[in-house]
């Protein structure tokens, strides 16, 4: 490789607690990470700084800052259409955060921002099972929610304002549980940790049966899981209940797309032991007749760190390399 | 303009009954048209020929046929990525028909071929009130059922397959009405022709009001909204829950869309002055909170000969002048 080709890019993932700085080859191999507390900022310019310090130390450590090409960064609220963090709920710095800006001044490379979901279906197609195909669609089964993000003929669609993807906030039971967000009936109310755990309650109070689930310290998607390790009737019933309203979503979803795939990604998918089946069941008996059975529901490969590192770093390659006057 | 810039399109428009050919221009202008019988063509090789030489002397009467760039063509089941139109349920034709191949060798034109609503929303992109526009949807509220084609980006979404649009086939009532695709619950039977009147029948069972609506001879979708236009109760009732569900299956779609605006056409618009507030309010109370009273909710500004002949014209802009070799 000529030695002007810049074949390394830094991914930084920013989440609630810890913000995740990584280098990362074409080819997907993350040569170094560094981590520092997201918290610890209350002010964006010493987040900045600080991000900038650790980015260039551990550059000159891996591939040497001139074998940089650009910078990718995922945070909640990031706006790929904008470079900004929009009012984040949870994170510390409040309104309109021009992050790519103030990061590709500081940096003097040019930088890409994208939502959590947005860079972790990036990471899937650079990196991961997506590789190769135009139209797919990633789901987040997360603490947080339902997110998505689908690729149309080989971009992602971001959508007019950058708010596509918005499937947790789809209604699938018309009446339905009174979601967050005010409305009845949202996916999320049914297939996020949140709904899970409702479903169980649900279930519980239902019926007279024995189950693991009653003696549980707390109920969460993975302790549920465990109880149905054990065969637990009622907890088993808690996935077949998630499952068939997962699918009903995920159908009214690729019955607009036509997407080749689903990959599923997130927390929930350490119980799609349980969950798969009456996903996939509900999926095809729900989803249009002409994609019925042509439809690849998968796990991504990724874990967690994974998923995060590859999904930001995946963003920097979508930043023209000399766009730093734009 | 240059006499060498080739600076008009022919659309073709093949419907179940009549194809309708037509020569536009650049700006949408509608410069002649002709019109002939898709039924007396059993055989799909002779009607190739009788499109061929209606074409011809067509553009011959209009901008010389060395004025014609290329040629869109809009039918059933015709599919953008194949070119083919495939198992057109209704049509005298079979298999799987090289209609795009057959044309451009006949013809030594550039030839593109689309679905019906593919080509309104194409047309809407190019001619219609969707210009500018990159991030829209069209929604075809029609005798046939619920189609829908949006815009990804400035581009078509077709999906892996060309299948993408099913929104018809999305489910807005859990366990709802029987539809004819075999699943329960579909939009279309509540927003289609078919649907709207199981409504109607709905809502006249239901209640021992008197209504205009008992004495129609056929109830359809126009007649019901003349007893509209009397004020008749039971009549705006049915279109009061028309709108609550085709709000309902719009939100779900915008929601994971963001699109700029939702594009109504077909026949239902007609009556859009008892669907469209009800409609309205359905869609923003179900739509995610990020978006809501951001989406433009438009009819389409065009009568229904526009919308086929200036929707097939516009898929010929979309073909190389010089694709004749692929």
């Amino acid at each position: 490789m000529s030695s002007n080709i810049k074949s390394h890019v830094i991914g930084i993932d920013v989440n609630l607690t810890t913000t995740t700085i990584s280098v990362v080859n074409v080819r997907g191999d993350i040569l170094g990470t560094t981590t520092l507390s997201t918290g610890a900022y209350q002010n964006v310019s010493s987040f900045v700084e600080a991000i900038t310090q650790h980015a260039v130390e551990l550059a000159e450590q891996t591939c040497g800052l001139a074998g940089v090409r650009s910078v990718g960064l995922s945070a909640p609220s990031a706006n790929y259409l904008t470079g900004s963090i929009e009012n984040a709920v949870n994170l510390p710095w409040k309104g309109s955060v021009p992050l790519s800006a103030m990061l590709r001044d500081r940096l003097g490379l040019a930088v890409a921002v994208g939502n959590d979901v947005h860079a972790t279906a990036m990471g899937e197609y650079v990196y991961g099972v997506a590789h190769g195909m135009e139209n797919f669609i990633v789901i987040s089964l997360g603490h947080g929610g339902v997110g998505s993000c689908f690729f149309s003929h080989g971009h992602p669609h971001l959508g007019n304002r950058g708010f596509a993807g918005e499937v947790g906030h789809t209604c699938v039971v018309k009446d339905g549980r009174l979601c967050n967000c005010g409305r009845k009936g949202c996916l999320e109310e049914y297939a996020s940790d949140r709904g899970i755990i409702k479903t169980a309650q649900e279930v519980l109070a239902e019926s007279d049966k024995p189950s693991l689930m009653r003696d549980l310290e707390e109920l969460t998607p993975l302790t549920i899981g465990v109880c149905c390790d054990q065969n637990d009737e009622l907890a088993l019933e808690v996935y077949r209940r998630t499952g068939y309203y997962l699918g009903i979503g995920l159908a009214n979803y690729a019955s607009v797309i036509n997407p080749e795939a689903i990959i599923l990604t997130g927390e929930q998918t350490q119980v799609y032991k349980w969950l798969g089946t009456p996903m996939e069941q509900s999926f095809e008996e729900h989803v249009f007749g002409n994609i019925r059975n042509k439809v690849k529901l998968v796990v991504s490969t990724f874990d967690n760190h994974e998923r995060d590192v590859l999904g930001a770093s995946a963003l920097a390659w979508t930043v023209k390399e000399y766009s730093l006057f734009l």
